[in-house]
């Protein structure tokens, strides 16, 4: 493609507009250039200026943003099915743990693994998730819990952006699980904060996560993790009320996070802590499917108080091997009721705000030009198919 | 790929034993000659005389048999996109019906396809299938309820057939829906049955299929139209106990039918029915995921009675707009617990006897070469992952 052109015969779904809505235009035009989009609305408004570009019709299709990936975990060793297979077969959570299983299995395999290793594993993951339109995936550490390990995989995080056209946003997460046999206080102490420290002097963090829960760190002592990030300057985001209600959310809120992410506890006072915050609430779909959750996240309240919900895949290997964020969309549709417009949002407009981006997520003059045309007409469709791909043509930062 | 060759170097899920399980050759050989498998084994004991056979190295990949997609409807107009939203925006059934929803916007958009239309959409669903390893699907007719319909729709079943590398089976499903206003026996006499036999005169019929619910026809009306099957040397296969208890599943085993598929509301004494009979249950998860069912089959009675369990995608733009057999097979075992080897055997083994085929769905002397490689090396890996697709290679009738 040319670095400057037109995209016409596309129905656009801007994501833009006050109403939560797709901010569609039936028959729209969008002018890129140098990679960002110039100019967008109906077709018969185009400019007269832009009307010499080359114009690349695209025979009627949806147009979106494209895709974002809000919250994974995609650089990682091993894989749990045979955890998956036992639990199955009868296996009791004590015969699983004896052979190994758990997140101490996926621990063991990423700090085996070399930084070759685990690119060569993460790759295939981020083709997967490019295949779908998506042009922003963020990735986390955290299955590390020693200071060589989570900076290993945060430089694979990096390099990914390197070797494939998408954009990697990187969290790091030493506060995802206690080490087993280590005071979670010295754990924090000795290695999660020193970690932090080091990887961002290594450049390696884009903002700070951790999982505030009863199986892995409590509020105070997520609190001083978040302090180290705020004394370095570093956003924040959480692992928060997955399992029960911990004040994870609350938390969030009071450091101004970018994002709480799974929510199924959360309560309504939660949810206005996090509206008034500003605070994302991310909906992870697949975990809630995978461990046979039945609570759900207050889908309802977050509307009522105007928290903007992003829905990810949280792809890992244990509570969520899921490999496709348009599932994770339909899923929260169909387990959570979202609406497909907010299904959409919540993989673009809003995953961008999860990740503190204002220059993408949406269609509109000055951002970024990554784009995805699909073949359908209807925006609905995006969440309605389960299992289901028709990404025509992804383009990123203007290039095809 | 020559038409003879050695495939090594891969690990052999041949879905052979007694035992239900993968039939897994760990380090295995298998020879391929002229479209079917002439020997399989451990690599050390390939025989002298396929010695100088080619060897096509897979690396130590994961060899399944092709994968079978034993229940769809991939066949039909339009999509029901609108209607997903229009539920999850708070309309009602009335406002929806209204709107035109539900089977009837699927019976209207197919009738106003052509041919050629309906071809068109229906080939992008089969190419997703293959991508992920099936090489026989089934498909049935059902939205036209008119015979023109109908046999248009078996019409393009068949087309697919010589236009992909894909073996197709149709079921003719007359008795899907009773068209609004019309009576029920009626419809049977005067539309179902001379549409069975035109589209039987004209070899567009593998078998015969129905739907035995509160909201489609009774048991006594589809034992009208399996007496009919039964004149024309058809077999039989019914959706049955889907919705509520009606007595299909019965039906079914007294008709000796070769599945009997849904079966939500099936009971103990269906099970030991339909294992009497030899019916293969076949287990549709898309379906109770999409209308938020509650009620599981009767899995552990299957297996305490022996009815072979079967896996399938159920296809269709309404209660199952699911295009993945691997996720099929995810749900599967997710939200009924069937194991990942019941998995496996439910989208290869079972699906073939499910459909009345006995060369195809294992890897053993005499069958088709329809293999899949995948890059695992797990077998459960491939129930694991949530719409995540790790086919390496597809070959079809010893073909690549
Ligand atoms: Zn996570
Ligand atoms: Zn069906």
């Amino acid at each position: 493609m040319p670095t400057r052109y037109v995209l016409t015969g596309v129905a656009a779904a801007t994501m833009q507009g006050s109403d939560g809505g797709y901010g569609l235009i039936a028959d729209a035009a969008v002018v890129v250039r140098d990679g960002l989009v110039d100019w967008v609305g109906p077709a018969r408004d185009l400019p007269a200026d832009h009307a010499a570009l080359e114009r690349l019709d695209q025979g009627g299709r949806l147009l979106t943003p494209a895709l974002i990936d809000c919250h994974t975990h995609v650089v990682h060793g091993g894989n749990r099915a045979r955890e998956f297979e036992m639990r199955l077969t009868g296996a009791s959570y004590a015969e699983i743990a004896r052979a190994g299983g758990g997140i101490v299995s996926t621990v063991t395999a990423t700090r085996a693994a070399s930084e070759a290793q685990l690119l060569q594993a993460a790759l295939p993951r981020v083709d997967a998730l490019i295949a779908q339109g998506v042009a922003t995936v963020e990735i986390k550490s955290g299955y590390g819990l020693d200071i060589d390990t989570e900076l290993r995989m945060l430089r694979v995080a990096r390099q990914i952006a390197d070797m494939r056209p998408i954009r990697v946003l990187t969290s790091f997460l030493g506060a995802h699980a206690v080490p087993a046999g280590q005071d979670p206080d010295t754990y924090i102490d000795q290695v999660c904060l020193p970690a932090l420290s080091a990887a961002h002097a290594e450049g390696l963090v884009d903002a700070v996560d951790g999982f505030c829960e009863g199986i892995a760190f409590s509020a105070a002592q997520i609190a001083r993790v978040f302090d180290r990030a705020a004394a370095l300057g570093l956003p924040v985001k959480l692992h928060a009320e997955q399992l029960s209600h911990q004040g994870g959310a609350a938390l969030a809120a009071r450091h101004g996070a970018l994002s709480a992410d799974h929510l199924e506890y959360a309560t309504a006072a939660d949810a206005a802590a996090l509206a008034a915050s500003g605070t994302v609430a991310v909906i992870l779909p697949g975990a809630f499917y995978t461990i046979h959750e039945t609570r759900q996240p207050p889908v309802q309240a977050f509307r009522d108080h105007g928290v903007p919900m992003a829905v990810a895949t949280d792809w890992n290997p244990g509570s969520s091997p899921l490999g496709s964020i348009l599932l994770a969309m339909n899923m929260a549709c169909t387990l959570f009721r979202l609406t497909p417009a907010e299904a959409l949002a919540g993989a673009t407009r809003h995953a961008a705000r999860a990740l503190g981006l204002n220059d993408c997520g949406r269609i509109a003059p000055g951002l970024r030009a990554d784009l995805a045309i699909w073949d359908v007409t209807d925006p609905a469709e995006l969440s309605y198919g389960i299992g289901i791909n028709p990404l025509h043509h992804r383009i990123f930062g203007g290039r095809a």
